[in-house]
């Protein structure tokens, strides 16, 4: 995760063009040109496979009858398990994108009831914004870019209440537990574990941040391990077992005797 | 994923301790030993959070004081997205053991039926059966080992017939699209598309192998993706889209007007 190009070229002892957005959703063509006859490598941050655009690129390579190895990594897909909370209780994941005062996209609301509605946990995936120009700059056709953004926890918990806030479907509450994940796979990596409330007020410090809001379906390993990242256990303890009231199915009951039998 | 005990030795120089399932789950002590003072490094194939006697292991060494540092890395829960569908459309991951006469778990059929409904993809672990003792050897306390078994596809795929064919509650039918993934992330890898009845009758050759089962929610470029894999590409599109047709949410009807406004 420390790596940069210098670094990587050194490593793979030849030169390396940065790909941006840009080039990998249009230039194609770009990529794949003469890829026929020499090797031609397309390096990612985490899985190839974690982006449609990717999947894209191998669909033409295929077409050109270029053949195509896949080499897999570690992505947050499956590294967000070092939060403690395991894999296969997750449900589908989710993007939180950054809100304007006239554009607050929710459609991750209804993918986080879907998955608590179940009992599983969701992965927020949080906004990354690179090479984006201003408005005015576009209009006015300047290639002038504004400096990167990434969303941080805090930022990221204040539009889920915003939109809990709007919505009113008790998707979740201020008091649902989650875990922000900063830096995952660098020396720095840290978590925090606590209320939506919570870390809207944490300071998460230097990005890449995620962030999983946990479903009802909590194993006390999960919570043994998460304990190490709470500020208060008992406290988390206890809205851990209160959020659990949530979506939970009603009790069993046994079928009435026939007694015409 | 070629790798052996060998090889792994001469890449990292020096002696490797084989851990079986029994090593890592009742051996965390012997694991831990002296690692305050050494180098103790804990090899595991796919990601070491993959699985949760691995977070235990985490866990006691911290209470331990033992600092822990982990290098993430590929894992079937990601690199299943080299079968073309797209990782944030899957549902909750499933086990599927193998079937005695009178032992068929069917745990996994609930949870598939919830991802189903919300429209989403389930990756099924297939089981795989390595230092497992006989009832009789086990009985009369002979460490006597059955040789190793890993699940096929076809198996997969009656297991799961079964299950539905007693359940009846169509979480799936014979003809739901699926994916066989066989030999993931090794040169030999490869995947076959086809309604579960197809696959049911599939040779999927060598293990590892796992099973995706479609959901509702596919989209286009999934569909191109998997039609490399399909030995009818007009069948298996009619077959998806009659899958489709589960559980799908009732169609949008406006509020009636209200004359008195």
């Amino acid at each position: 995760m420390a790596a940069n190009q210098e670094s990587l070229e050194k490593f793979y002892e030849r030169e390396i063009i940065l790909a941006d957005r840009e080039l990998v959703e249009t230039g194609s063509d770009d990529i794949l040109k003469d890829a026929d006859k020499d090797d031609v490598a397309f390096l990612v941050v985490g899985d190839p496979f974690g982006a449609t655009t990717h999947t894209d690129l191998v669909i033409r390579a295929r077409e050109l009858g270029i053949p195509v190895e896949t080499i897999h990594n570690a992505s947050v897909m499956n590294a967000v398990g070092a939060c403690g909370l395991q894999l296969y209780q997750f449900g589908q994941t989710v993007s939180l994108v950054f809100f304007t005062d006239s554009w607050k996209p929710d459609s991750f609301y209804n993918k986080v009831m879907e998955n608590r509605k179940i009992g599983l946990h969701t992965l927020l995936l949080l906004d990354i914004k690179v090479k984006e120009q201003s408005i005015e700059n576009m209009a006015r056709g300047r290639l002038i870019y504004e400096p990167p953004r990434y969303m941080d926890i805090a930022t990221a918990a204040k539009q889920l209440l915003e939109i809990e806030e709007i919505r009113q479907e008790q998707a979740y509450t201020p008091n649902t537990p989650c875990v922000a994940i900063s830096r995952l796979g660098a020396p720095t990596q840290s978590f925090k574990a606590g209320t939506l409330q919570e870390l809207s007020e944490y300071d998460s410090g230097e990005p890449l941040h995620s962030l999983v809001m946990l479903g009802r379906q909590v194993h006390d390993l999960e919570l043994e391990y998460l304990y190490q990242f709470v500020d208060n256990k008992e406290q988390f303890k206890l809205m851990v077992e209160q959020d659990q009231e949530f979506f939970k199915p009603p009790p069993y009951v046994p079928p009435e005797e026939n007694d015409s039998d």
